[in-house]
């Protein structure tokens, strides 16, 4: 979807008043009228220019600093007297415009048409457009961020997981307590759940990633594991050794948790957001919670370092259309959604990523259409 | 919804052509361009004059029959030589139009906004609203068509559905075999597909409904088995009692059948139709089957007598997202979609219409504010 | 699981009776006590001797008929007179054994264990096994009866369906209208549902199901319309080109349908029938439906031609857990679960498939243990 | 499901060893043998007498303090030199024995039988039972511990969950700061997540919620909220005017959080556990999240004062059978699923329990028959 930018010479947008602020009253407690942020390109004019605030994500305010500077800030980190900008029209009228229709296509609303629900198992999946996007991210040094849930773990994909950790196509892991004592429990195990490879239930087994995470306890953290050998494969290894980083985040239904689990939930969304400001494209695997989490804190575009503008790739997998439908409904309406197993669609992915590889090797840009033509 | 008329007077619909027409090539065999219809409300224009073919269903073709007159008919039943209307155009160009905004109302499409799916688990269910429809069905002599699948029955919502039959809110019933199967079984042996009312799987249980099915053979008929004495209670018990038509259709799934399965699936199609060219309303609950096959016959607005127009209500009630997505993929997009427990749906739509009915004994207008106020 | 014969020299089962039959009291009706069938091997003892009845299959009666051969038959296709089993007693001491342990194997009931669901998204799908029974039956010779509903199609699998059929890997294809349409106007319009291969919903599209119909039936049939170079790839291409046979069997909900549609359901039953009592192994895909129409039909063992017994292999796919369970809880508890989209089943299931035949190629029993390893 | 106390005369338990202890290595690092604890009723042997450890809950370990007592403690909270019983033999013969057969009724395993599933939306719901069960832990002063998701605030059960919070059938309710936002949000916007109470979204409304969240942060909390009139209505207004105690705990996709919710998940579980270790009845509905937090915290078994023991009774709510399976494939197997949408439970579950007072007015021990009777 290519970028329309705003017409800021249209009368009611030439025309339109400064942006007023106010002070909060207190740490964490907002004027009255605060205005509430989108995840969409969102303009406020200062001295009569239509500036973008930086930082930006839903759920959060617009501040402006002693310098002049605007940020979009959650509410907790406000701090009282700082200024905040307030007002409730999208439109422009009170100095703030949210570009609603950036990115819209063209859409006939009344025509009969068959197949025309935003997500259904229905419809076909494009692996080869999604491995086109994923190789372009490489090639261009982008920053995808990797969201997952542990079914990527008790599924197997442990091994495609990791090798697109260790070639480079994965910015950032985010992710919960589970997916990386799973992973180790595998490692050290070889079951996830107490559950063999084969999906079996064993005697015993339902203590194991208990004994998984003693273990990384008594090493002191995952890398100090990895590094005494104690760990020795899989997701967690992966990262560990290619240095990419990753964000274990708490949850209240955690067992142990690892040593390196953020269990302050403020403390994990400011390190999580660290990552999604920086992210050019999300992959959102088997996870409600985490998922909407990242959509929370994700603008639903990106901007080029030469400025230019454009939707940021959100890939939504999961087994049900509901959790697609839940992500969208509050808010992240940019999401493509991807009804599948988690497994087998890490294992087809890496399959047409290779493809793509393997094309654009051939030579020059010919690679989707290589790849396309493969199938 | 309201319904907005075409503008017949615009200036692309005032001089367009009259629709051209040509001979079926054979019995069941179209002419190539053969104009496929919808279930929207589509005008053909004859010897200048816009007008509506007779029986409009969606996935069929219009027919101008020797006295002028126009149906739109499935295409099997069209026979060789039949003159059938031809083009692609819907817009009137090619002297077919396809009323396709008559019943739109607003949208503002690039807003961000909080819960826009369309169908949702975590959205409110009305039932004061589909009360309140049901109840005035009945009062101007509508003909709400059900079309439910066992669901209904193993949960036990026969006492609820049975108690709709009864009190004249139910046009005509179409199902499946299986529907009948198993509240004949209840009413008989107390079970259904074997299992208790509390929901356990009894020993020999899976016999008992190939046992209903001999009894009602013997028997001759339902009709004749709640004549004997054999079924006592239960939906279909209420049918046959109230003089309520039913049609059972036939399954490559079914046991037996029962006597009154109509097991060839056109015949059983042209029977249906009878009921949905009827429908004021439809409610289709826990199948996807039915729910489809009614939804491909059901235009999607209802002409009342005295020519005015509005959209037919359609309810539809699964346990998944997924079966109301389908249905609208397959173009009975005016269904509404309530996603819930056919037994729980069941039950508290029937308070609801009792409070409703309440409310309107109690004098004029102020039912639906007075159950709405009972909430 | 290995087959136990049952202990005929066990007090209870040596000295049992001879069971009992009665004569059916009119065509289609039977006599009150009928003894109702399982899918499990069973054994009737005569003059004696305990014997299997032959065709197998649950929801039916045993006859004997003139000549004292045992017969397993649905009560609709019973004559008046004839001799029906009668008895409710599973156990033998009515002259009926069950033999329902036959295929049990250790279960430690209390035991606490994680992961003991019966069918899960969170299990990993074992394919390497799949790949290895469907590469064992082509090897002996077997017959798998593949049984699929439209999402296959839709969700462009085609291509690796079409790939298992001209490869040997299915014996039969059973399906509904559906299936056939949609594959014919992926082929004739490269669109299904009127959807593009990359999931957009077309203008006009949803008419285009309806043109493909046409053309067949202007061909006369499926064959005849590859014949005439109107199909020129797809499922029912390469079927009617590898003479697979396929039964199309009708639905309330058809559109059409083809001609080769059988559209009475007890002659559609009759046809797919002569498959299932010939199938040594079921792959069900995407089809609630059809895949419940074909476990009723489906004796839950395989006997080989020297005799010996095995569990016949039943794999249901599905992208929810719902139509699994539903199937086993209406009997085919032999059923395997695998909880994945259709699409990214077939196109990871050929891959193993001909890793496993690459290995086979190498030489000898190696494999699987080779495909194994390539994972 | 009564309990079947073990024996301990019998020669295997009879000859058991004492259990054997080792210590802590470090602050939350176990000796590598430790013994896993499950939610089962487990005996340890200690100076040849078998006794139960405190506070029972899976996935922890039994550790003896220095009087002798034997408490389950999770590992995180275990400290360096504290005795751990060590161990992987559950059947008692290394001193633990884990009274797996306690609450197993009778079952039939290789029996041919339909609906046997443990969860399917297929089976009746029975609210009489459940109505009984919750109307006699009130009676008995029992402690219910009610676990929900944010879909009973959406789908507008407040009105039922909060009569249940007034008439003294909620011990405690745990949830998460989305459950107490969006039920703030409709008392002062009449508004959930920015819909209305019929499921419309509206425009600006998906600011509603942070405007929710600051004004209870004015205020200071949620009880300082209700008292300076700004929440004057719904669940949350209902536990503070009736001294009913409730535990927000914090998630990483939480917007805010209010003032109440406890961010850091190690301390947000302490304090969970509180009510858990006293829960005589769990109801968990429309939450997964939370449902595994708490199945992991709470044994399956209830000790009364008098020592006798029974099944602590768990319902698991959930529009979904995957939950409840999710839920029992992490041990918490004496879960008991019902499949419907939150909303409608609520709204039957209190209109039984209503029937089941009355009925329990009318005199002594009628009161389940009568309310079945008035089904």
């Amino acid at each position: 979807m290519t970028f329309s930018p705003p017409d800021f010479t249209a009368a009611d947008l030439a025309g339109a008043p400064d942006a007023r602020f106010q002070s909060a009253l207190a740490d964490g407690v907002l004027p009255e009228g605060f205005f509430s942020t989108s995840n969409l390109p969102t303009y406020v004019r200062l001295d009569g220019k239509w500036r973008m605030p930086r930082e930006p994500r839903m759920d959060a305010v617009i501040v402006r600093d002693p310098a002049g500077e605007l940020w979009v800030k959650e509410s907790r980190r406000v701090k009282k007297g700082e200024q905040v900008a307030v007002g409730f029209a999208e439109d422009g009228t009170e100095g703030i415009f949210v570009h609603s229709s950036a990115f819209l296509g063209d859409e006939n609303e009344g025509e009969f048409k068959f197949m025309s629900s935003e997500v259904s198992r229905e419809k076909p999946i494009d692996y080869a457009l999604m491995a086109n996007l994923l190789v372009d991210e490489r090639d261009r040094a982008g920053y995808p961020v990797w969201v997952t849930g542990p079914a990527l773990v008790h599924s197997r994909a442990r091994n495609d997981m990791s090798w697109f950790v260790a070639n480079g196509f994965v910015g950032a892991l985010l992710a919960g307590n589970a997916v990386a004592v799973h992973d180790i429990e595998a490692s050290i195990f070889g079951t996830t759940l107490g559950m063999t490879h084969t999906g079996e239930a064993t005697q015993g087994g339902h203590g194991l990633h208990m004994r998984a995470i003693n273990k990384v306890r008594g090493a002191g953290s995952i890398a100090k594991a990895v590094e005494q050998g104690i760990i020795k494969d899989g997701i967690m290894y992966s990262l560990v050794k290619h240095n990419v980083p990753f964000v274990l985040t708490g949850s209240i239904r955690d067992d142990g948790p690892l040593p390196d689990v953020i269990t302050d939930m403020i403390a994990a969304q400011d390190v999580m957001k660290q990552h999604t400001t920086r992210a050019t494209m999300a992959i959102l695997i088997a996870t409600a919670l985490h998922a909407i989490a990242t959509g929370n804190m994700l603008p639903a575009f990106v901007q080029s370092p030469d400025g230019t503008m454009r939707e940021l790739p959100t890939i939504c997998v999961d087994s049900s259309e509901f959790v697609v439908s839940k992500l969208k409904d509050r808010g992240t309406h940019q999401a493509f959604g991807v009804v599948t197993n988690a497994q087998d669609f890490m294992h087809i992915l890496r399959l047409y990523v290779e493809r793509e590889l393997e094309g654009r090797k051939g030579g020059g840009a010919g690679g989707r259409s290589r790849a396309a033509a493969a199938r």
